[in-house]
């Protein structure tokens, strides 16, 4: 494992291709995929776990976001990852960080809209992070789907040497999508968190049989979310995938997400409609 | 000459140890002596040319800003220049754009509180060009003091794998900084344009010989100013030389900075005080 920006240069200086994993560690199924897909297209796979302050608000979970190192590291290990860099705050952050990178636009809805600052510390991370690791590629899951499309934005603008992947969301066997977070639900609660997921197929179901009226896909699947009391709704939108702007009718592409709060726990989840 | 990302990324393929020369063209005394360190250091030395709209205001001299390729190519040539890059807008903005990069604090005061989102402009596309040149280093000129302190910051803050590399101003034989922009001055405002170095060059000499009071040390430039009728001050102020502060009291390293207006052509020079 590497703590350091100039080891982790220097481990890196004569490698080829290059496969990054960026992740914020408590590693779960969700980034070993990402890890699996970076392995076969790599011949080298890097992996970095880094929990961001920078992405976090004021009244966010920053300080108890789950850390979980050493299990992290067999976790890597056993999937293949040929190198770790887990950075201090310090390290990532050695200065006052005066430096930001903001995706207009692409950050605006959504998650965006309730996480102010968050998709800047987001971007910002994930540059620093390419500049250092310079990989080949870069592997997201798709779970955060706005996380996705503002990096994937972020890099065409910027033209950095990268090419981002998208990695499809791994689900538990009840459908709920794998999250760092999901082990803050207490038992009835994870009982109930699966409603996001039934909900947004739901709704996606109708726009893929044909329904082009946001107003009755958001319907179908406000109605189950709101049969379940544990759960409430932060958001339900229908997107445009490239630039997440909120469809007035479905034509073209388009993507459902939500999020949700369970107790003190906020769940996202989003699905393909169009 | 280049003109595609594309194109020239093929060039550069394999090459090491590249010294990038970033330029808006119209390619003067003071890009040469840019070319020619670049020259020294690098074994391939590349100088792009882009006026580069996202960093002129709504009221600035985009559109008559000067361009003279022909004549820059020949420059480039004389000064062994390997490689010219000289892309057009849409290539240098497929998309709309809609990634910005910001670095606060340095952009806050002197030309950036007069030139709102300036250095948001001219922060992007450097970065925009590292990212497809990706040279080993860069250099940009002192004059511009400001835009260097910006550019220095941002690529130690997104920890981009460059070195930004200041080269020393340029001076017509009257103590005139060498810039694109004194073409648009007629024969009495070239006349009266020295007065901006001249003022500058005493409060420095004052801060020198010990004088640790700043409103002292503008007072005798502002003196120098104000007795020539043509120029009209745009900002005057000392700060340090790293974040571009203003300071209250010399102690340490200081730079003193001014814009005039001289008929309708903005001169911005620099000494460095203490």
């Amino acid at each position: 494992m590497f703590t350091s920006v100039k080891d982790v240069r220097k481990a890196l200086e004569t490698a080829k291709n290059i496969g990054l994993v960026p992740t914020m560690g408590a590693l779960h199924a969700g980034h070993e995929a990402l890890i699996q897909r970076a392995r076969k297209d790599s011949e080298v796979v890097v992996v970095s776990i880094f929990v961001n302050p920078l992405q976090f608000g004021p009244n966010e979970d920053y300080t108890r976001y789950p850390r979980a190192l050493p299990r992290d590291l067999e976790i890597c290990e056993r999937n293949g990852a040929d190198l770790v860099f887990a950075p201090s705050v310090e390290e990532m952050y050695p200065l006052p960080e005066l430096t930001f990178v903001d995706v207009t636009r692409v950050s605006e809805h959504l998650c965006g809209a309730f996480r102010p600052g968050h998709f800047r510390g987001v971007a910002t991370v994930v540059l620093k992070l390419l500049n250092i690791v310079q990989p080949d590629r870069a592997y997201f899951g798709e779970k955060d789907m706005q996380q996705f499309a503002v990096i994937r934005r972020m890099v065409q603008d910027l033209m950095v040497p990268v090419e981002i992947i998208g990695v499809p969301t791994v689900r538990e066997a009840d459908g709920l999508a794998i999250s760092s977070r999901n082990q803050y639900l207490n038992p009835a609660e994870r009982r109930a968190a699966p409603v996001l997921h039934r909900a947004l197929r739901e709704a996606a179901a109708r726009m893929r049989s044909g329904e082009r009226d946001v107003a009755k896909v958001r319907e179908a699947a406000l109605g189950i979310l709101n049969a379940e009391p544990l759960a409430r709704l932060e958001y339900l939108e229908i997107v445009d995938p490239l630039e997440m702007q909120p469809l007035s009718t479905i034509s073209g592409p388009a993507r459902i997400a939500a999020a949700i709060w369970i107790g003190n726990t906020r769940l996202i989840d989003n699905e393909e409609g169009n």
